[in-house]
């Protein structure tokens, strides 16, 4: 009987492909297959920026979503046919490893940290040999790329999705030392009103595609329209000591 | 006129050196002084973690704590202490970068989370040519060695110290769906006492020398003392939808 494959949960990191790490990059020489999660007709973002890592003889297996923002999230039928895909998914890779296979498993910035790859690892490290290797956060490369000290010292944080009430956001947005809120997109409007009656507008400094070659930083308060891709963040920088030094001396921020 | 130099910023993630970025190694290669934070008597762990990448002409500029532990944080000594030597550290790199030098500020984990480097960023950042290389944080490598998803979807994550006080880290922990409790060190009972009033302790999972050889983790539930070094992290992972799933699911945890 031969033995099983090993399960390989890598992060790409946020974007910059410079940002894999060293064991991404020799975990990604050394798999039989390379899977990556896409929209169906879209490339994989995660696939592009390891390109230039993958071997010419790699098996690749692309896991397309049936459905993306065409059905709202809470529907019955949005649920069913994503638990579906997601079981598919795990079957495919599954059917790699128990040939003896290494499947690494692609995911944009870190995997456990709303990565796709989670739906995999849940199904799968309990029976094969699993590695996850974590990468850098879209929210690291954001604050990076803007150049904004998020947290120092008892500063608390908070991560929070852009599609939480307003009144959830404001509240912790109010009980918070700093935050970064993700899924801007269509929230930005509600998001700007969490932050005012949170009394944090002034300080909210706006991301788009941070670490990409074209990557926008801009104080939220000086972005005259609501318009927001997905993958937009929006930071809340905490260390309150250096309030005035933030974001005068952020190296990365442009008026618009 | 000569050109100064550039202030370079180098998350070192955290503390597996093939967690290293690509962009991290080769910022480390063309550096002219590498500069590192570290304890009067220890060595800096960041300058381990790189060690294999410095140049053997490398300047090396140690920027050395005149006090860590031996008083406390409120007091009046200690911020005086703490505030002088991170002006006379931000000369010491402002000098280097005055003669045209490149200067790499090694930063554990990310840079920007609560580094060190933050405080020479926002005395210098203002002043210098500034790139900020975003790391791998120790959150991540600690939850990535525990194979434990953290959040998923819409769920709302809390980063905490382990300093807070043990209502507001109760309040916090009630109020997130996930979260991480960084400096559990010798507030590890109170962090327990507080888990257990927000009814997640048996959801916590302890993590020590995450990504390191030696790492450990076991579900905090589990461990017998209270003992814990400073850097502990203490995991309380969200995505309640697959609760019956962590952690028996996660591939890195160990009975202790």
């Amino acid at each position: 009987m031969s033995q099983t494959g090993k399960l390989v949960g890598i992060g790409t990191g946020p974007g910059d492909p410079e940002l894999l790490t060293l064991k991404a990059v020799r975990a990604l020489e050394s798999a039989d297959v390379v899977a990556h999660f896409a929209k169906r007709g879209n490339p994989s973002n995660a696939r592009r920026i390891v390109a230039a890592h993958l071997r010419p003889d790699v098996v690749e297996l692309p896991l397309l979503y049936p459905v993306t923002t065409e059905i709202a999230r809470q529907h019955e039928d949005y649920r069913s046919a994503i638990g579906s895909f997601y079981e598919a998914s795990a079957a495919a890779v599954a059917a790699h490893l128990d040939q003896g296979r290494t499947v690494a498993v692609l995911s944009e910035g870190d995997p456990l940290f709303y990565g796709s790859y989670m739906h995999l690892h849940v199904r799968l490290a309990c029976s094969y040999p699993t590695e996850v290797i974590p990468g850098v956060t879209a929210m690291s490369g954001c604050w990076s790329q803007a150049g904004v000290p998020i947290v120092q010292g008892d500063d608390v944080m908070a991560v929070l999705p852009g599609t939480l009430e307003e009144s959830a956001l404001a509240a912790h947005l109010a009980g918070s030392d700093a935050a970064v809120i993700m899924k801007v997109g269509r929230n930005l409007a509600k998001v700007r009103r969490a932050l005012a009656s949170a009394a944090k507008l002034d300080r909210a400094i706006y991301v788009e595609r941070g670490t990409m070659a074209n990557g926008h930083v801009v104080r939220l308060a000086d972005k005259v329209d609501d318009d927001a891709p997905y993958f937009a963040l929006v930071l809340v920088p905490g260390w309150a000591g250096l309030e005035s030094a933030i974001p005068s001396h952020s190296a990365g921020l442009a008026a618009e």
